[in-house]
């Protein structure tokens, strides 16, 4: 390793995206893209006449984003931080509320981008196994002494938290953040927007990746708390003020206006899903129950490394974790109805030879 | 203060932007922005075609930009990373090569966002006084034990320094790593992006803010050794691995590849710094020797702090720094011509009275 690394840069733990092959035409089932492009709100937004005005800076304060975004969720713009992609607001979180005395705790199983971020700011971070089933049991934190970040839905597993769990961890100590990461919320489960009224620990993140179709344009967001967005922004200005582009600005707000054609491509994802979910069952496959525009699936009959494999081979991507407890699944996206179809008949093709 | 930050965000000391007023409509010659729109190369890039992509992520790697960036510098993609503004870069290297046992040396007066980057991650770092006459006196850090971080040209004085100096503090020690803050070097100062080649330990970040138009497209890089730049990605993939988006890593390609626009609006700028520079020595003004897009002045007449409020009453927008030995100061953006004229007028107008 380089002899001009810090000691703090060689105990990271960097993160692997999934694969963004260039040279080959893929089913891309593998980072939970929406198959839907942006708004025509969108398209609209990011006129000529705006790219003109590229040679002047974004508005640092996000204030129009955040003005969009508060209504859209019946909150104060006071009440948001827009971020260059939910992962800078986790980031700019894990910095803020975490820290010497300030411990955080996240599930074995879950985005594997916050065991990076706790290794970027040094922190010691406890790992709570899910249940045997993947659920996650509440009671293992209410207790911890510390910050609880939790996916909900969970990443990759899909399954989701009801929000209840979630109040009684609030509840039960008022003076640790509880960081709710609701990237794929809009595709079925309950989200905990509406408690950040009620509770001045709470931050829920979102991004705009997924039930939005802007996931190239790196659009995410925290809602909560004055206090807690204060602190959110403290980190901001200390690493990148004008952290949201222009153009991004206007397509997210524009996004977040346009509420029949999000409902729309959710409810077309949530209908793909239920298609997928009963085409794999039929092929033998355990599929846990997802609220997530993915699905994570295995087979007895192909172990979840070789099952990635052959996919790819055939053309198809999806996403492989070669860790304990889930190295048997796949993660896969969902699609269009067509690629869903074109998968189920690669499956089917696979496992005709066994 | 919030009982829910950490003690790491209590110590932080975060970063005060440039007004970005909405409310009216300013010359705004306060944050060393373009006066020109981005190169037209740049609003063809920008299609609808490819707006409609934005539901699939960037490419994390920036390979087509990194390879534009590179052919520019002639050097190899491996040498290039680009970032979301050299802001985010910055950040990067300061966690890459700053720590525990790797201390940090800057100008006492510099970018102001060193300062808050080196708490960002708790770096205790040494802030080097510039000579009486605000030259960098490159003897000050032969013997620093650790990296040294040099705005070449530097803000807010515009003052340069000499290739030859970086030499030596390369050479006084290979194993310190030496970053040079190129964000205006293009007009007028002499870039250390050719000695990337020869010196594993130098980097150099550069940004398409101001030379190439791209303020609000929010796109930075840094040239560096592969050693360097492996040293950055491993932040980058443990913060934020889809750092730019979309459409910016378009736009910076596309900046990158039209030589003779960013040419003709480098020369553009430095004739009317020469004009302004002029006017302000009419009026009696001290001007450091500025090699960037604005000017660093002073009159005994009126002093820096009311020279900025009764400019900005007055409709134009300079940027003033309530700092030990910068205070008599403002430091004043090249805009267009025009703008400028106007901004003698203003001046001649508030002296007048004196």
């Amino acid at each position: 390793m380089s002899r001009f690394l810090s000691p703090e840069a060689l105990r990271l733990d960097p993160y692997t995206p999934g694969e963004q092959p260039r040279d080959q035409q893929y089913i891309k089932l593998n980072t939970n893209e929406s198959p839907f492009p942006p708004s025509p709100r969108v398209l609209e937004a990011l006129s000529r006449t705006e790219a003109e005005k590229l040679y002047l800076y974004s508005d640092p304060t996000c204030a129009a984003l955040n003005a969009a975004i508060a209504k859209r969720y019946g909150l104060d713009p006071g009440n948001v931080i827009s971020g260059n992609g939910s992962d800078e607001i986790l980031a700019f979180a894990f910095r803020a509320f975490c820290g010497e005395g300030k411990l955080v705790a996240f599930a074995d199983i879950t985005y594997g981008f916050y065991e990076a971020q706790a290794a970027l700011f040094g922190l010691e971070a406890k790992r709570v196994p899910l249940r045997e089933d993947f659920s996650l049991n509440v009671e293992d934190y209410l207790d911890f002494p510390g910050a609880v970040v939790i996916a909900n839905p969970n990443a990759p597993t899909g399954m989701a938290v009801p929000v209840s769990d979630i109040r009684r961890l609030l509840e039960r100590d008022p003076d640790r953040v509880v960081i709710v990461d609701e990237a794929y919320v809009d595709f079925g489960a309950e989200s905990c927007a509406p408690l950040v009224r009620e509770y001045e620990n709470l931050l829920v993140t979102q991004t705009m990746s997924k039930s939005r179709s802007l996931a190239g344009g790196r659009v995410g967001f925290a809602l909560g708390s004055a206090e807690l967005i204060a602190g959110l922004n403290r980190v901001k200005y200390s690493f990148n003020p004008y952290n949201v582009n222009r153009l991004s600005l206007l397509a997210g707000a524009a996004a977040v206006e346009d509420e029949d054609y999000f409902q729309s491509c959710c409810r077309t994802i949530q209908k793909t899903r239920a298609w997928t979910t009963a085409a794999l069952e039929k092929q033998g496959f355990t599929v846990l129950p997802s609220s997530a525009n993915f699905v994570f699936a295995k087979s007895d009959r192909i172990p979840g490394g070789e099952l990635y494999r052959k996919l790819k081979e055939n053309g198809v991507l999806v996403r492989w974790f070669s860790k304990d407890r889930i190295r048997d699944f796949c993660r896969i996206t969902i699609g269009s109805r067509e690629q869903m179809e074109a998968l189920a008949e690669q499956i089917d093709r696979l496992l005709a030879g066994r």
